[in-house]
């Protein structure tokens, strides 16, 4: 009984209270704690609240204004979108929100760009980073050996999650600001019989982009037993993935980034293929939640329309998701590719023309939803954040442990990159140049 | 720089199409597949949008009519709740959120009762389910001994949970309906060593509740280094739970039952004793997002108003978390206990007075935030559960393997229990006896 339900369109009327500007401040990871005290400088905190900004982009929707989130991701949202996180309390196994469960996923197998129905979709609640668990614990049995392209922080976060399952790991480690080549890959993979290897399509933390194509028919002549799983965390949505036509065995994602659903979802497709290596596991899946086999019934029923029920998913976050997909697949996929391209286009020739320097040096190795831009001598990340911040543009600071003091970075995913009636990028860039020079840059 | 702002408590203006109503049907778990039909009867399915219900209780709030969610979670929804789940995109480490976030977990020491310092809370994406992968991961090593205390299908889920991560598990279960006493538990205790016992305070499948006062007082005396872990789903924010006085080590829930949040959120609270087992293991966790280890450092940065990052959390359902908790806890929580037991005895009155059975017979061990019904003899719930949504009302079906059709299942938690100007429990009560009487239902 498929349905045709347009995605809520209605214009939002919010009512939320601005509560607080939000500078960000150098994020306190396991890596970076050493390096920050233990008090964060709290005279950079907002003390009043403030609802006005000059050229405040917000003023385009009907959401309060706030700073605009230009970070990679969380990203801003579409008005329907974050109405939709509204919807009224419903059974997760009403006929109601089974149907739209039902829908996304469906629609989520147009995204992946696959029409194998032996691929699996699969919608979790939980944050991006429980896709690497997904991978881990089901595709991979302890001892199997699994080869990581390093490219940067999540690279190595990805390894440590399949170390924690026992995988023999291998990293094929980058230097800063590049991604591993063919001709090393082709050689470690002719080293040994790896039972998956793992790339990390946009590195968040360098803002590498990974090519899926050459490297995906590279595994296919060398190491056809391989799987290949991408991280696609900060792809899906932004950068073509063509799941079948380039023969990808997982790709994995979260719903905040250039999908532009609130964060609390994890979003994997499996092939066939992958599939068949959980059902044919000689050791039970080594998670509970994570486990495909748990969820795989489920998702096949929630599917096919039918109630079902593992663990309870999160039904307002699952309308948004439904919402902003509809919105994604009511245009042409590769218009939405790009159009990231053409304001990533945009982006790094501002930050050329500013006399900067990217993180990836490559052009054929930078992404198209986001730039890490080195900043310039003698300019702090958190004297330049703050600046930013107060002009109503939130960027991110660095989080690549080698550099993570030395570069910022700028989100350009979803509403933000595409919406002809937002003006987020330009007034970012204006703000950018002027918030350097308030920090004494001037331009050689 | 801890912060004093007022939940959001403006009134929500919400324009959410109310796309489709929302009958219930038996659920179709791993346990129950196979008494289903492949196909579910579409006929029951909505073939219209109807916006009228004669005495919709919804119409007491800003949402969309709708039919009353009446299921053991997730529940109906304050409008402020709802509203919150609506904020705009902010930056998961930035100083507005982290605030937010860092609140958000000082006011579940305060819901969970505890004072003690070395008590940690963990607030992460996921579902309830999730919890168990938290302690069966990080608590318990492979090998060691669990005493899993039977009450239903969340207790067998708890044990299936613990065998995953290689816990040696001994159930010791009680007869539908009811849960082991006292006596059997002290035998068992002193028969060997166990690292933890698990109580599913109370169990969503039967609506039996477990004491916890006695118990924990039993195994401190008999055992006192084994673990006490409270499965307390269905039963935080609802049933009294003093973690500090009562001794408790672990107490895991999740956000979409009494708390009254949109699911989507896991949330616990570990004792400074569980703390020391995590950290004393001698094999790392056993899993990665579900890592304790990962998550701690972080939500101490994060209540200490410090940014922090392992993984992204949803910020729009931590803001719903925060509102509802800044409801609950501004009334003494001995008023909520009490308002839901008052709640939960009209309820079960009304139940006997149609001539009803609980599945919970002793009235010691029936929960106050849910009943399970038995059905008469001669209705199905198939039947009966169309029928109530129609009149705007939706209850869950069964869902222990053992008594699946026989059954369904009434919840009475949040709003719908404490707001005095909602009808909800009146018209379900109504609702449920025309219901009946037209499944041909006469009371002997």
């Amino acid at each position: 009984m498929p349905r045709q339900n347009p995605p809520d369109t209605h214009p939002a009327r919010l009512s939320l209270i601005s509560r607080h500007l939000a500078p960000v401040y150098p994020i306190n990871t396991p890596y970076t704690v050493e390096r920050l005290p233990d008090t964060i400088d709290t005279s950079l905190l907002p003390k009043t609240q403030s609802r006005s900004f000059s050229a405040s982009p917000s003023k385009m929707t009907s959401q309060p204004p706030h700073p605009t989130l230009l970070i990679p991701g969380p990203i801003e949202f579409d008005d329907a979108v974050l109405q939709s996180m509204s919807h009224y309390s419903e059974s997760h196994v009403g006929a109601g929100f089974v149907a739209t469960f039902g829908e996304t996923l469906f629609m989520l197998r147009k995204l992946f760009q696959t029409s194998d129905p032996a691929a699996q979709p699969f919608v979790l609640s939980g944050s991006g980073t429980l896709g690497w668990d997904l991978v881990a614990a089901n595709l991979i049995e302890p001892g199997e050996d699994v080869l990581v392209l390093g490219t940067g922080y999540f690279s190595d976060g990805f390894a440590d999650c399949l170390r924690v399952y026992g995988a023999n790991v291998t990293e094929l480690k980058a230097p800063v600001g590049t991604k591993p080549q063919l001709p090393e890959i082709e050689k470690a993979l002719s080293e040994k019989r790896y039972k998956a290897i793992t790339v990390t399509h946009v590195d968040t933390s360098t803002g590498v982009l990974s090519e899926l194509q050459h490297l995906s028919a590279l595994v296919h002549r060398v190491s056809p037993d391989t799987l290949i799983i991408v991280d696609g965390v900060c792809s899906v949505a932004c950068e073509e993935i063509a799941f079948d036509a380039w023969g990808l065995d997982g790709v994995v994602t979260a719903s905040q980034k250039a999908i532009g659903c609130p964060a609390g979802l994890s979003i994997s497709m499996f092939s066939g293929r992958a599939m068949e290596a959980v059902k044919n596991r000689k050791t039970p899946p080594a998670a509970y939640f994570a486990s495909m086999r748990n969820w795989t019934p489920i998702m096949q029923n929630y599917e096919a329309k039918k109630p079902s029920y593992f663990a309870t998913p999160s039904p307002q976050l699952i309308h948004a998701l439904h919402t902003a997909l509809s919105q994604i697949l009511s245009k042409p996929l590769a218009d939405r590719f790009a159009g990231h391209k053409a304001t990533s286009d945009k982006v790094k020739k501002a930050i050329a023309d500013l006399g900067l320097k990217q993180v990836a040096a490559n052009p054929d190795e930078q992404a198209h939803g986001m730039t890490a831009i080195y900043l310039p001598e003698g300019v702090k990340g958190a004297d330049l954040l703050p600046i930013l911040a107060k002009k109503g543009v939130v960027f991110a600071g660095g989080i690549h442990k080698e550099i993570a003091t030395k570069y910022i970075r700028f989100g350009h995913m979803g509403v933000s990159a595409l919406d002809p009636k937002r003006t987020d990028i330009d007034h970012a860039i204006k703000a950018l140049e002027e918030g350097l020079a308030e920090c004494g840059y001037k331009k050689e």
